[in-house]
């Protein structure tokens, strides 16, 4: 019976683990992600009801109304209180908001987003300078709201706020997967919410080129496979992401990650055609011909028409992984580079780049590339984004050029969000003056889409974005990995009322492979294992853009917290001299874990979809019979047998291959569990205390 | 410990109840919904592998692409398996289409729908006379799809299909709540996965006007809060539902519910304005005047400029609900009624009705209207949709009326799923002859959207729309509720594949509830809970169109599976003589909703939101008790104590009452095992039978 009832049952290790501390929060303890530039908080709060209204002074501009506006339907949403959500005029109102002047029509590099938020147990005042710093402003009093049985309120909090970087960027990919714009539009949403201001639009690719030219349409009638936006799309996305503050920088990934583009015009390719839409994930040789005028006057038409279309001073020219193979075959641009004495194909693209700048400065744009377009040669108002790192980042700030960072925020990669959190354009140990520091913009998280769809996307960006933004927002030394996985966990919660399905994804996907709603036991299971990483999923799987991404490793997150909450019992248990703290939990959760397999095999016999990791399941029942075994010696004090724990480690050393996709992220507690449990002195406990 | 547990543990009661039956399913057993005209399994499996491709022998149609390309992509998603997305015309082909003719460009009333499959188990073969038969036997095909340790595979089978009924509709009402255009487009997939045909857009309302028009266009500057569609919307819905085989039929209610059109032209309305954007749910007295020629005008120029937009043969001008009350009280309608000679109100708006449908067809288009339009001077080819029921739907028909049943289906209520499930357009009593039963010409589904926003409108509308579907589609012997409940389960889950919210919804609203993850022990109390009828929460709530939707009534989910696999147990152990059957599985479910009672309470306590339910959740506890209690009873064979039953039944009936807005699932089958623990001989049990 009782190994029926857990069967049966779903165990989310979360809710396990911290359903009671959730209940009793500190007081006033900060929730804020990223972390204001100051923030001090008093003990009292303002209660938050419905005689709340938002007012402003300001002169009226209707990006501040729809801004409230969305703010206080997000707080009616989590409230059920009854709230205008127009803005009044009325002084006596509990959120004022001060603002000296609108922002200029379109958010702008360098734009104005300070704000103060000073709240009292009355009343709570907004100040900003301009339209974009009371935005910013507004998601931090969202994030303020907090509850408790004597109802809703903010904290009494005295907030000075601005970025330490001006661009805070993140890329999507729309070439390698299209993306649907409400995915877009939720993305902006959620950029807004952790103060992002940038979002980098991949839209070519060898995999696909996904805009509307409407001087070149065969780009998108042949090279998109009908997935493409519109340029009625692309204006509406500038101005949804407009409204929120955040510019459109879009890319346009040249000389070569260029397939896409020679599918309708081989002609201006460095070699014959014909060419396909490329499927395969990689490094392609497919490059424009850097010698043919036409290919330029194509390109100045391309790239006049799109100058027009996006708005933002920047255009975004790629440049990255140019094979040069295309290059090296071609009898007349090989005479090009020995007539013009250029030594490698780098001077080749420099050349291509030096051409393409004057094209885009004549259409009144500023040039973008990654790492490799940096040269001497290219004007100072180029910005060069570094795939490579801060090093890279500094030669090219040495040599006078602005950079953004992205090398440490690749988060398709699927790395822990610590990793992405602790890189920094500018580290603490940084060799740049002052001067050059200044030339250093921020950076931008990376979210290439070789393994991502419309469905998984969003549990890929969320909610490690909102780390990478606390990294560019927030002061250098705010860097404590706890407290930002305790914020994050938070924020992701809030961040699925602007519809994201970053927290509803697992179970959905669960969901379909095993055709009905009893994903119980399943989920058990998913919640600690992770995706293969980018590169283990290319060697293992071989996957293309045809091939369904609909695997257990799609539909499991990246660094769930599960590991971290394991590991938080363990270290709890392995700091108790009674050898009783957390070792409840522990042995609950195991027996849990353990209860679940009988279900999760059956389901994988039943659904193929599940066969690839029925060799997981089986690792994971012994990680659950090894977890329970070592918390019965720790608790009865008592010595494993010989052999226990070498055969574990190694045990648990083999488990640390990638199999079926997914990883497991419960291993290093376990190790160390395994660890106490073998060598902890065997003694009797302690003498219980006199009453 | 175990307690603990428990405690931390959620367990989904479908989880626990099925999470073995689901596993071994019976052979070939029918999954389809709706079930087709004629359908004979036999005992064999066609593999689906990477084999698998769809060919055609038919002129190139690209609906046809399109609609075999959504199957592939949705069949690849559920089995990993890569498989072509383009149509090949490789005989060889696992499944072969064939088609006579393309279908129309737009799906027309009484378009040929039906189609045969016939799968051997070596090759599938959809043959249909049309584009748009096809298309509902692709998604007969997809509902076969089933697998086992062997494999994903096809039943073979053998199906001729073709609906009961030409219009099986459903009802949007987009007025009183706006929905976006991503839910629309949603809503039309499923639609079309269980072969619905006409979407009815209710676009007009007294709260709000929701259509671009570009004669009047401060029709929606003035009267829809920026919330409406676009033309360009307008014909993007047209065209994604026309790809379908899904007509788009709009209604502009009239002469009342017309306060948001007043708003801007209050001279049109039978009183003096000004007019508001009503946002209070009821029966509202602004109406059309029906003697003002400019009126009459304004019409016949913006009904015209809808004609041209929407497509469809016909619209829907509503005609419902007038109260009459400013015709009565304007001295000019009065006198003009007196000229006339009309009796009554309803024969003035008989007059309107007349005018308007006049210039419907002078502008090529046929009149729907609710019952009140009905009358014998209307022209015969005016439908009449009946919100009355079937009786009236008959009266209509006996006038040579053509009609089309509403009123059981009427899904914003929250009734049962075998309430409108059981409704029938024509009852197998019904005293029409057969040549008025073809005035019958099917129904539709109402989703009325008081209750019901972007976040929830999905899990009001799915699944048990699907239910309606088959109502409409089936033979009208098809009326088995428990196969339909095991049915729709199983379609429920096919239809989160298209995007669809109704299964993710409940856990989403719960985090942002309790602003976390841990909502393990709250989803235990929810799934016993269903929202309030819509009558129940307008009496004790009150709401308006300016309140937040976000309370646990809107979380939950109507008719939720839980009550149903509750009774299914109480009824398995009643039935047993050895009083065993099903009686572990109860006590571990009571045991679980009891062990959840703490968590629930104390978050209630945290999160003023829920505050509201707390009696609820002490009834909750008090119902976990008895049924313990009582299982108790029925396993030992004893007698419960004098005034056990009594207290438990008032407990119950008690209970029956909706508190917090919701309504207990599990009422029925805790009252049935009560009287039973109380009633059961409480013989001993019988000798056990020799080994």
């Amino acid at each position: 019976m009782r190994v029926r009832a857990l069967f049966g049952s779903v165990v989310f290790l979360t809710s396990f683990l911290s359903a009671f501390s959730q209940m009793t929060p500190a007081s006033n303890q900060n929730h804020l992600m990223p972390v204001p530039a100051t923030v001090r908080y008093q003990s009292g709060r303002m209660p938050l009801d419905s005689t709340f209204s938002v007012a402003s002074d300001a002169k009226p501009d209707p990006r501040l109304n729809a801004a409230v506006q969305r703010m206080v339907r997000r707080l009616q949403g989590r409230t059920t209180i009854t709230i205008p959500t127009d803005l009044k005029s009325d002084t006596a109102s509990k959120l004022i908001i001060h603002l000296k002047a609108p922002s200029p029509a379109l958010p702008k590099f360098g734009q104005d987003e300070s704000y103060t938020l000073e709240i009292s147990p009355t009343q709570a005042v907004l100040s900003a300078n301009e339209t974009f710093g009371a935005i910013r402003g507004l998601e931090t009093f969202l994030q303020l709201v907090d509850s408790d049985q004597g109802g809703y309120f903010v904290p009494t909090v005295s907030i000075q706020d601005s970025p330490r970087f001006p661009w805070r960027g993140l890329l999507v990919d729309v070439g390698r997967h299209y993306e649907p714009i409400e995915i877009l539009k939720r993305t902006l949403d959620g950029m807004a919410a952790v103060k992002m201001n940038v979002l980098h639009w991949h839209l070519t690719e060898d995999q696909g080129f996904r805009v509307e030219s409407k001087k070149f349409p065969k780009l998108t009638e042949m090279g998109s496979d009908g997935l493409f936006y519109t340029q009625e799309q692309v204006k509406d996305i500038i101005a949804y992401a407009a409204e929120r503050g955040i510019r459109v920088m879009p890319e346009f990934d040249m000389p070569a990650h260029t397939t896409s583009w020679f599918v309708a015009y081989p002609e201006f390719a460095s070699a014959p055609g014909p060419y396909q839409i490329e499927r395969g994930w990689g490094v392609f040789d497919p490059t424009f011909n850097p010698i043919d005028e036409r290919a330029y006057k194509f390109l100045d038409e391309f790239l006049g028409e799109m100058a027009k279309l996006f708005s933002d001073d920047y255009i975004h020219i790629g440049g990255d992984e140019s094979t040069g193979r295309q290059w090296d075959n071609n009898p007349a641009i090989q005479e090009f580079k020995k007539k013009r004495n250029l030594k490698d194909n780098a001077e080749i693209q420099t050349y291509f780049n030096q051409r393409i700048q004057k094209i885009l400065e004549k259409h009144g744009k500023k040039m973008v590339g990654w790492d490799e377009i940096l040269n001497p040669e290219l004007p100072k108002d180029v910005v060069v984004e570094s795939w490579r790192g801060d090093k890279a980042l500094g030669a090219g700030a040495k040599q006078g050029f602005q950079g953004i960072l992205a090398a440490p925020f690749y988060i398709d990669l699927i790395r822990p969000t610590s990793t992405h959190y602790l890189g920094d354009p500018l580290p603490a140990n940084t060799d740049l003056t002052p001067e050059q520091q200044k030339l250093v913009l921020g950076g931008e998280a990376c979210m290439w889409s070789e393994h991502v769809t419309p469905e998984s996307i969003e549990s890929r960006i969320w909610p490690r974005l909102a780390a990478v933004a606390e990294r560019l927002w927030s002061p250098r030394d705010v860097r404590d990995v706890d407290d930002m996985y305790r914020r994050m966990d938070r924020v992701s919660v809030q961040l699925e009322e602007l519809g994201i399905t970053h927290e509803s994804q697992t179970a959905r996907m669960l969901r379909r492979m095993v055709q009905g709603r009893d994903i119980g036991p399943l989920l058990i299971f998913a919640s600690t294992v992770q995706p293969a990483t980018a590169d283990q999923r290319n060697n293992l799987q071989h996957p293309t853009q045809l091939v369904p991404y609909t695997h257990l490793a799609d539909a499991v997150v990246p660094d769930p917290p599960t590991g971290r909450q394991l590991q938080a019992l363990v270290d709890k248990l392995i700091a108790d001299p009674a050898r009783k703290a957390g070792a409840a939990e522990l042995t609950a959760i195991f027996s849990h874990w353990k209860s679940s397999v009988p279900a999760v095999t059956s389901a994988a016999n039943q659904y193929p979809v599940l066969a690839e990791v029925l060799p997981r399941v089986q690792e994971f029942d012994q990680l659950a019979q090894m977890g329970l075994d070592a918390v019965n010696f720790v608790q009865n004090r008592s010595t494993p047998p010989a052999g226990w724990l070498p055969a574990n480690l190694t045990a648990i050393d083999q488990m640390g291959k990638t199999r079926g996709l997914v990883r497991f992220v419960v291993l290093d507690p376990l190790h160390k569990l395994v660890q106490f449990a073998a060598n902890a002195p065997a003694t009797p406990p302690p003498a219980p205390e006199p009453e």
